[in-house]
């Protein structure tokens, strides 16, 4: 729903297939009747061919363990593959069968083509992909945080913590009753804890790979009392206890130097999470602390633009080769 | 749920038997952690004997259309029962019938026997009770606010419009899209517009019986972004011009005089929802618009408790020739 | 602000001047951060010259009683002027006066020549206007909900009761305790009641002009615990009983014809504040209670945007002969 | 006010004297009508004679400052003292003077007998003490979590983070922007970041004391779109990497044996805050991960009842041989 009304905003896309199943048949708009005097479309039965015959591009948004079946013969037939699931962001395919329970024997070969959709990192690489897999609101927060430190070799590799905050449509639209309002609102709660959530060996894969080394990070994911927005606290312990505040601050912004969506914030402002809603933006705030050696870097993203539908668009317009922002919102839906 | 919550802090009564279907067999506390210290009962099959052998008062929380199957025998086997659901706060059966589904031929008897549970109007009738029908939160905030004037016949009957607005917690704990806090957080609707909502005619029930003849009312029932709480605006047109808002205030404080939960304010002042929550209190604000000939009367409670299981206690304090108020918390959780 | 982030975003409009009195001197994202990236205007002084010799239009948006000192001066020099404060809302300033305190002597000649900008009623006036006062969130909702009504003449007009659900950006950036997130989250209120609004003036006027007479109407706005939305639950006595829902449906339906920015809703559909946000739609629900011959209407906007700034730039366009949707958002943030 | 609701429960205490300063001569219901009809206490002018005079023990809820200058003088007129501002929290008075700038020689030897009010570590000098500083609600939540630990030497001690997320009513009822509805509702942020919060100092104090040697904690407040509850979900290394999770539980178990205030949740249970809202007491939940080493402990308490009044009261039953959970609230108000 969220690709749809950004797609719709975007000066050079054209949306000409919907595909859906329980759906099919029905107008877009009976499902989201919020969109619905401006989107037209139909949702229609998956069909590989008629998508392949229509679409140059297609986006996979679909539960862990279905892109995999399809992305293969859309490519065959020549189509570009954004997929927002799990399947194809794991390099170790028996990390993915570990966590998301499928086997992965059939597409072995296609998914070592796949490349890991965060543009901050590998922007270079996402431009001459065929196959994309993007990765989610969680792991995008936590990784725009802790990247400039582990490729720098800045801090110790296995003290990076990250307590991250989610606002409740990450969870999606399945109804549970512990996602209902009247049980999760007014309180916030922790899960995952300990190692247990599957965005942490997704977020390790990234983090041992800019290290050059294998890295363990601690992540917590915590359920806010709020619909959109994610802010991860990162903590991490510096290797060299000379470095200050304006030492990161200066590395993180010539990081992020050609990244137009993130935002480096002046020393001492923080973001609150509210800033990115509404936008593809990542706000990064950094603090050293003295005292106990700590790097702190608090990075805050819109979980369902930056986090999902809009990083899919920041790929699609680095594989077409447009402006990195084309057709993205960059101004906060603030307050 | 809230009921156990409030007989535990009881001081004459005992829980002695908890029944559930689904849930028969487990502990309490696995359902409701954050009762669990205190809670130590297991949730036992439903067996109408036995329940009659352990209790003396049985107060049954269930879906619509089950309480009239229990009920008659709970009752021939010596207990009193206190109802939660719909099943009998009708004199009428057919309209119940209508409403809800469900043929009522089988408990015609027993049904003619039942109290309609709001202390405030049926007080004498409910003290020599054996089967009460409480009923839910929309229909006593409307009715608390609307009775003295139909009572003392000072409005135009008709003329009477609720516009109500709940919490989320109204609306039960079972998994539904639209209450997801993801959708229903940040957002207001109204919904059963037009007379189409089920308390209708409960609410026109009572106020026929309170004014003498047929009375119909608008209500509009309101979805709100939090949990706990309920806040009803009601309008009526007066049928003396004359008529100021201090006489308002005369004639409400003299029809709750004896009613220890109803707080008529001040003139001038007017509730928010969140200062009845927690208590059983119910909060009333009224103004009278001269230039519209209008009351405007402000009704507010916690719907969980004066809405559903403080009354059904307050009903079981006047069963059993109680004080009114025993075992009922009156300082709000505020803020 | 949300004038800052949507004319940024419009095509055909340039900012040149950003005034204001206590925050002169400073760039505008040192007050917005969540704009700071985007915007890179400083704030200057109040001087008129200067404005007028810079710009064409100039958007007031002040406390009350500032525009009506400024607004004949920059006409004066030849600007345009679009005002968002009561200033130039009516047409008799005796009332104004009653209601904002402040003497109107001195620009009567200029308050007769303003327009009221609320394009669905008076597109054709703001078309060759020079001045706009731009209406506000509450009357916005109220009057596109009544206006096909009384200007059919289909119910008494007397009986229009709005029942007004509003979220509480509403209220500015002031910092008051009733406003606090901690006094006004999980709970709902009333204000203003018994026609002691200041908007109830505004929008009997305009019901007054639509009708041909008189009109008083019943407006009773609501704080909600929710930052953006409002929701406007109208209820009127149909003149004619034999009206049903399809004949208003078709009614609305014509009124709003050229209406881009207004979205009737199909019979039995009836929208949550949350559809709106982030654009300038006005969405209208329809409903005839037939038991008691009443039209309820439901109408929802983003009040910061069709409740405010939305409007202005709506008018802007519309003054300038531009697409009266140009540069103004469509698509739901939602959710 | 929190304080006036539980104590005005508490079945030995009696209400005999209310201060105030600009709120004097008020009666206590005309600032919290929510607690109106319950209280009828009117708010005097603070004479500390008077005082003396009609109370055994004084409860100072004033801002940090001003205890320190009444405490001596009731305590020398023979009252027992619960102080809950920071004024007898610090050992060591320079370090309270750095962080709130505010000289104290002329009660070093007043504040020499303080005792630190948190009863689940320092019970037995509670028991004994005339003067008692008690902990807020962000100590509290992160000491109960970190204590069993560091007392038994089980973690590396600097390695302890502490990531808080509380409630806006924590930052009390003074009206600023930041805390608006508008403004902090629907986000989340971090404050006090890099151990620039006054509360780092005052936790480093208890942990130190209870290691036997100076401890430096990471403390992170963050603010929650929420208004009561406190979430603190704190990290540490391990110095023995063969404990597991029952470990510990054991251990949590056994340090807390004796406190009926604390509850130590199952193996793979974790709390949500609303579980403690409208109690006195504190969830812990407990988990080791073995690929890091780490404990991680999730505490969660009412940060105005256990956070603040409650723990007053308990330390007055303490203090008076009263049971430790007299007159105190023990069921959640969930949901």
């Amino acid at each position: 729903m969220q690709l749809v009304r950004l797609l719709q905003d975007h000066p050079l896309v054209e949306i000409v297939y919907l595909g859906g199943e329980s759906s099919a048949g029905k107008p877009f708009c009976s499902l989201y009747p919020h969109l619905g005097h401006q989107v037209e479309l139909m949702i229609e039965p998956i069909d590989l061919d008629k998508i392949a015959s229509r679409c140059e591009v297609v986006f996979l948004s679909l539960p862990n363990g279905l892109a995999c079946e399809m992305a293969p013969q859309l490519l065959e037939k020549g189509c570009y593959v954004l997929d927002l699931s799990a399947d194809y962001r794991f390099t170790n395919l028996n990390t993915y069968t570990k966590w998301y329970n499928k086997e992965r024997s059939a597409d072995l070969d296609v998914a070592r083509t796949a490349v890991y959709g965060l543009p901050e990192l590998y922007r270079d690489a996402i431009a001459s992909a065929r196959l994309v897999g993007c990765p989610g609101c969680y792991v995008t927060a936590s990784l725009l945080a802790l990247s400039p430190l582990l490729k720098q070799g800045l801090i110790v590799p296995d003290s990076a913590i990250i307590d991250a905050k989610s606002g409740a449509s990450g969870g999606g639209r399945q109804a549970k009753t512990n996602m209902l309002l009247a049980e999760a609102d007014a309180s916030v709660s922790a899960y995952g804890i300990g190692g247990h959530h599957r965005h942490t060996p997704e977020i390790e894969q990234v983090c041992s790979d800019l290290a050059g080394h294998d890295v363990k990070v601690q992540f917590t994911p915590h359920l806010m009392p709020m619909v959109r927005g994610i802010l991860a606290t990162v903590y991490a312990n510096l290797r060299d206890p000379g470095l200050v505040r304006e030492d990161l601050l200066t590395i993180y912004k010539a990081f992020y130097r050609n990244s137009p969506w993130v935002k480096v914030l002046p020393g001492g402002t923080f973001p609150q999470s509210k800033w990115a809603c509404g936008t593809n933006l990542c706000y990064i705030g950094i603090e050293v602390d003295q005292r106990t050696d700590r790097a702190i870097v608090i990075s805050t993203i819109d979980n369902l633009i930056k986090g999902q539908a809009g990083q899919a668009v920041q790929c699609l317009n680095i594989m077409k080769g447009w402006s990195e922002t084309l057709g993205l919102p960059q101004l906060s839906f603030y307050p």
